[in-house]
């Protein structure tokens, strides 16, 4: 991982396609690939709070874990991923794995949650492209991609379909649910629909609601990828390669990549700089900050999946930890297990004050915790420091 | 004018293509529309800044004025427009205006710019829409538009085809060059390419470059403009009404919008409120801030050029009043005279940093003047007493 967050800017060769070859239409992983590190568990039928359908049949979760569940079974730990993670939290990329561990700064040996000591679980998310249950998988009655058939999920889905893994994997109760940004969110929905099975939660730069503001990043980046043609209305499964909705998927990572940093590190890191000796005025050159956010825009195209990215995007527009429960402090306040608030002051897609409100919340919150970054919103992946004394001191006290 | 700023929300009848009429390929004024208000001047070949081209050949300026010049010729006011403004800055829309005028707060009897006492003028932009030359204009050599064959602009060739104008009128001196955003990247070029003829300038939420960040925000809305296949790389013209690049305009809007909003005012106004009864949670319904973008987004793709908002969003990213100029600060020092420079307190586009820029370096500054408001950099448009107010108070002293 380098300062540019989940991604590094060199092409690994064990990434999948580099830059010279075609965008496959769908990176999602598929039934045949390699598996990697991923375990697989069929849930079966999972109910769905919102979509018509009712139920998303015959569902699968892929997951990851690390170190061992102890006899007394309180030392497993939950990390929920964001909107393009999945379940490789820890580790390097090997074959089965595009990208090395997102959260390699927080998790591995002598990190804060350390496979020595604990029971470290991950899943991908309901709806994702990287092995459990999405828009890629094939749909039960044909076989063929879910495709533009997929339903409507919502955080409460896939934290049931976390929860079936959680009964699958023997586990009563989770030492510690952290996630990042959607992690988060799903963090404090186990504080609401398993708060038995929920012995402490550390959502990172995280919201107990999105936003009308974040709710409005996200329609830009919708309508760009159903823009694509090449996004066929959801079913682009069987398009060569080269010939899927990349430049949908990719546009939508500009917007959302400029605001997961803040202005100020985005100035003082690319400034006017040209990239390169052209100049960008007429004569075909790119500003640095054009190709940087072109540059995440590709690599995005390169390893996931369209339709996940407006699955999850459509989730993330739904959370509301309070909707149907009288509130987001009403919910929350019958959660009175530690909690873990962590906030980027520069943060301007996730904001102090959504941190703040849920801290407010929460009974058991050890009050907020600030990462002072001048990154923004990846601050919780580029500030290692910071975060692993806030997670070290709490993970001490459970 | 409403709280949205320069549209309203309702439809009006003579604005052109209503919500039901297919949106036509572009909303440019081509040649046979009605003119409207707009006068008309040939101003010859215009130099380029940057483009290989050298000059735009033929080029011809589109204005508009109000009152009279006096004899003394020492009340002359320019106002610059911003990104998808254009000289109707004043009055009601009209034949051959979609819009009424987008600065009525601050221009009109008994406003701060009067036509009983000032001559106001106000051209479209070099690469405009509304009559200007620009990417909708007959090529001389065929006839046909421009289009994808329109070069590179800057705002350098902006403001030499502005003093072409100035010169056309018989005007020696401005009084005063005001204008918004991109208007007062033209004013802060004013003062570095005609400091004679720059009596004081009024620059509004705008900035003397343009960041990495602002390069950034333009970068994914030209994306996704070049990415509809109804752009054809800016050949659209001839496309039948519905079959321009009405979708990539609308996303590249949604993504400005967003800009132009603070995200405390758009969160107060929309919260997670729904759009009439329909339940967004997968029922095909939408939060009510989502619907508020795609009405601006077919909004501004029923009067605008989609090629114009490239050419002026790329004109933007090109802004850097100090290039080749020895910086900001050096180009700025040698302009004495007065300056009032607006900030809005909440704008998260141009943010007050760059204000404060300017004021420090121009040094015939009044000293910075924040308008205190919710709503963003759109508060130039919105907060009108404040505006009125400051411009009230500068302008008595010139």
């Amino acid at each position: 991982m380098d300062d540019d967050g989940i991604e590094t800017d060199a092409w690994a060769a064990d990434e999948g396609p580099g830059p010279g070859a075609p965008i496959p239409a769908s990176a999602a992983w598929r039934v045949g690939d390699h598996p990697g590190r991923r375990q697989f568990v069929t849930i079966g039928d999972l109910p769905l709070e919102s979509d018509p359908l009712g139920v998303l049949p015959d569902a699968v979760m892929a997951y990851e874990t690390w170190g061992e569940l102890n006899a007394a079974k309180d030392n497993a730990v939950y990390i929920a991923h964001a909107l393009t993670g999945d379940s490789h939290v820890f580790g390097p990329s090997e074959p089965g794995h595009h990208t090395g561990g997102w959260w390699n700064a927080m998790v591995g040996p002598g990190k804060p949650i350390d496979p020595a000591r604990h029971y470290i679980v991950s899943a991908n998310v309901i709806g994702g492209c990287q092995g459990s249950t999405g828009p890629a998988s094939a749909h039960p009655d044909d076989g063929q991609p879910w495709g533009s058939r997929f339903p409507y999920v919502t955080m409460r889905d896939m934290v049931n379909a976390e929860i079936a893994v959680t009964d699958h994997l023997g586990i009563d109760r989770w030492r510690l649910i952290a996630g990042p940004s959607m992690g988060g969110m799903r963090a404090l929905e186990w504080t609401v629909m398993a708060p038995e099975r929920t012995g402490a939660i550390a959502p990172v730069g995280s919201t107990a609601a999105t936003t009308a503001d974040q709710i409005a990043w996200s329609t830009s980046q919708i309508a760009a990828i159903l823009a694509d043609p090449r996004y066929r209305a959801g079913d682009y499964y069987d398009a060569a390669d080269g010939d899927g909705p990349h430049i949908g998927i990719g546009i939508a990572r500009m917007i959302a990549h400029t605001t997961y940093r803040s202005a100020g590190e985005l100035n003082d890191r690319f400034d006017r700089n040209y990239q390169g000796d052209s100049d960008p005025l007429g004569k075909g050159g790119l500003f640095s900050v054009q190709s940087y956010l072109e540059h995440h825009a590709r690599k995005l195209a390169r390893r996931f999946d369209a339709n996940t990215y407006v699955a999850l995007a459509r989730a993330i527009q739904s959370h509301d930890v309070g909707r149907g429960r009288g509130g987001v402090e009403t919910a929350l306040a019958r959660y009175t297990d530690p909690a873990l608030v962590i906030a980027i002051d520069s943060d301007r897609l996730y904001p102090m004050q959504n941190s703040q409100r849920i801290d407010a919340a929460l009974s058991g919150s050890q009050g907020i915790k600030v990462v002072h970054s001048p990154v923004g919103h990846d601050g919780f992946l580029v500030e290692a420091a910071q975060m692993i004394a806030f997670m070290e001191e709490f993970e001490r006290t459970l």
